[in-house]
């Protein structure tokens, strides 16, 4: 065994990354969606191709690939047997298949103890402690997602509608709201109707914005999502050196709203999801690890 | 002019009642769906039904259309330019198209000053005063419908799945629902992607008898419906002695939690809104009142 493979998929891509087994990437590649509960022998057939493109870049023969072993991290793994399927048809020596989330944190904390919040259009969280990992949230923005964009530019629409109505006061923000749908309630339902989460996210941003400007309707929203959050992050009940990173879109706007206790916690991921795969094949396949923080 | 037509009309079904120029109610029958909306040929033709069908269920002669005049109670009359449109090609001697909710609220409260809260799979609210009529909420529940069945049972979908994952305390209510969905969490995001708003409302029953009994998740979610449903009716700005209805399918588990400044302000309806509309037309074409409460 010279090389380990890390591959990150999900239902728009595949990236596959080569290395050698101290954990140096020495080729990479892309290929098309990797969707195992939709279409497992189309998921296969990306993944060794993102695999083998990823031995030509390193400048080194796919036809190792029945030598090395790889981790998988593919967003669905943790539904029905989908990931015992895949790991019987898979051409590598070794295959392990872990969920989206196992490696992203991985990446994000290397291979002690800690944890990570993903905050863009849906939020999970996913905590290791003691070497077991616990993932929890992302139930999608109908009835989960807490503080999610999603669930931000619902809100903010809410409030909007309720402000019309005169049932809450407004804001400049909910005024903005409101003349971006002709200054018609009807129009916003019709949005409403058919919006996907990230048409409802697309808003959050706004919210964020008008809030540093002071605007009541978008602080009320944010301390909500922020008091979501930290609820979430309270049932990890992460230890107190225990590094917490923050990804996803809003990561960035998320953190200095964060109160004292988890600030203190934050730490910039080491690497992404790919490379998180990457140093648990080395770590897995070839018994090194980088050590922990 | 020997009768005055009623008829409310909505996306299921057409109900016409034929009076005496006093309200005596004489005849009355149904058709099919007239909406307005998407159908507007379609709405004039089961609104002529209905009219002609309630002419011969009193034992006279449908050929009295053309001197007959009419009040229409229908759904989405505010929108648009419907109603004009409808009142062009209807054939009784003078038409008005109202809203739904109008007739509803003069069946409920009368010709004079008063209110009413309809409390079903969705929320809506209508006050008259001063002989001024202003209809809030409806927005539907994706950002609207507070204190609606479908909101309750979206909420108790979401705090099911927050005492899943430990984020907030649970309940007998909360196991109780999470055992319907095999207790698995998957289940409950599958139900909710193409869940309709009375998929999530025939939840909400449920969620007022736990609540009886002392649930405290469907007590927090009750208290939240209960502020939410009175911060409506403030917005309405009651006077003291004005009427106030409560219709629709939640609407006698409403009653006993509102608070006192609502509770000495309810009235049971003085007819539904089929009733409202012949009221209505005894009093604008026949200059006759049955009087206020």
């Amino acid at each position: 065994m010279n090389f380990v493979l890390g591959i990150d998929g999900g239902g728009t891509s595949c990236r596959a990354a080569l290395a050698t087994v101290d954990g140096a990437v020495v080729g990479r590649a892309k290929s098309g969606a990797a969707n195992i509960r939709t279409d497992l022998t189309g998921a296969r057939a990306n993944i060794v191709e993102a695999a083998r493109q990823a031995f030509i870049a390193a400048g080194q023969d796919p036809e190792l690939i029945p030598e090395t072993p790889a981790i998988l991290g593919l967003a669905g793994a943790n539904v029905g047997t989908y990931r015992q399927q895949l790991e019987a048809i898979l051409p590598f020596s070794k295959s392990r298949v872990e969920t989206d989330a196992e490696i992203a944190l991985e990446g994000a904390v290397g291979s002690g103890d800690g944890a990570m919040a993903i905050l863009g259009t849906g939020t999970a969280y996913m905590a290791r402690k003691k070497g077991k990992s616990r993932a929890i949230g992302g139930w999608g923005f109908q009835v989960g997602d807490q503080g999610s964009g999603a669930r931000i530019g619902r809100d903010l629409l809410e409030q909007t509608l309720l402000a019309y109505d005169g049932i809450r006061p407004g804001s400049p923000l909910t005024d903005a709201m409101l003349a971006v749908f002709r200054n018609n309630p009807e129009d916003v339902v019709e949005f409403t109707t058919n919006a996907k989460p990230g048409d409802f996210g697309g808003f959050a941003p706004k919210v964020f914005e008008h809030a540093e400007k002071g605007d009541p309707v978008a602080n009320w929203i944010l301390d909500k999502a922020v008091a979501d959050v930290e609820a979430s992050l309270g049932a990890l009940d992460l230890a107190d050196d225990a590094p917490l990173c923050l990804l996803g879109g809003l990561a960035p706007l998320y953190a200095p709203r964060l109160s004292a206790r988890y600030q203190t916690l934050l730490k910039a991921p080491l690497d992404d999801a790919l490379g998180g795969a990457v140093q648990m094949a080395v770590r897995i396949f070839a018994g090194k690890s980088r050590g922990g923080r």
